[in-house]
């Protein structure tokens, strides 16, 4: 029996897109995968528990990560850090499981120049107008944070070259159905799958 | 609505693997999946009809158009050549379907020259035991027959990396489902959608 080795995907994309729930049902769906866990030096929430929600590290030990290249990403949101522990989507990896990660645009650009085997989908909203529409009906944003949002989506639309895959992200369930092909797919790649193909070709 | 080409999609492998029950499969299952029509200088059969079967040439007609480029690939068996014309399979693109095509490697080979955006799956058997066993269960070949299949075979394996996915057709439901994550994979390919992402780019 080949061990093989699991996939990352990585699925990005404006705020507003959908990227969050599509990856809450694709992990419900998927036995196979696990989602990667991220390292934060915010201080805990009295629900949250080290290494349910997230690593909780001090700021000295993130920076001291930061610098042995201990993160697939990693950004400074508010006078907080928030990353991706290399080692432990390496282990997931390791153990033959799939790992997603929901990442915004930046995140998943850092992660690129680190992971090539990883797997980049960009999860798209029908087009500017629904996306706008969504962002006003969450009602958590106020109107000049909804404009600062939508200005970014634009930036990101001109990164989508930069991902592998583009999911339209009308109905859910068939967002869900995509992403799911995708994984089958790429797992089927000749290019992941030399010891498959140096059995037959042994004659095995 | 965006208008799509459709993707031609080739199977191939070695004889026994099984490629055709999975073609006829797939076309059985998949709507928008046309498959092409071999153009031949053999005599029909009775019940064959040309346009349905194949495309009857004279011998003369088919170099002509060998010599014009108008194949995707040919090969002469035993005084009769046998060949996809390119036209056809550009009209069932064109007007957005897809195409499957079931070839034999050397056939395979020559469309990779000139289709880059075709998409080649190597359908392959669990193993040369199980190869061997088809081919003797089949009943249909000679054991010098086969020998040469099994050697044929051999050869086939060491061009697998030509391909882009390889699937290892164990079981005929798992495989087809597999060639339909694979047409759904490559249809959000960012490298196909460069005319939703500039609509989304436009703002629109």
């Amino acid at each position: 029996m080949i061990k093989r080795k699991g996939i990352l995907l990585v699925l990005s994309g404006p705020s507003g897109a959908g990227k969050g729930t599509v990856c809450h049902e694709v992990r419900k769906r998927m036995d196979n995968m696990k989602y990667s866990i991220s390292a934060t030096t915010r201080k805990p929430r009295v629900i949250e528990r080290e290494g349910r929600e997230y690593f909780f590290l001090s700021k000295e030990d993130f920076e001291s990560k930061i610098a042995e290249g201990k993160f697939l990403e990693y950004a400074l949101v508010y006078d907080n850090y928030y990353g991706t522990p290399r080692d432990y989507v390496d282990e997931i990896l390791n153990q033959g499981f799939d790992c997603i990660l929901e990442i915004d645009p930046q995140g998943a650009m850092q992660i690129k120049e680190k992971m090539e085997d990883a797997v980049f989908v960009f999860i798209a909203p029908p087009s500017m107008e629904e996306l706008k529409k969504r962002l006003t009906f969450r009602g958590t944003e106020k109107p000049e944070e909804i404009a600062k949002r939508l200005g970014n989506a634009e930036k990101e639309f001109k990164n989508m070259p930069n991902y592998d895959y583009v999911i339209i992200n009308d109905k859910i369930e068939e967002a869900v159905c995509e992403v799911e092909a995708i994984i089958i797919a790429e797992k089927l790649k000749t290019s992941r799958n030399h010891e498959i193909m140096n059995l037959l070709n042994k004659g095995e």
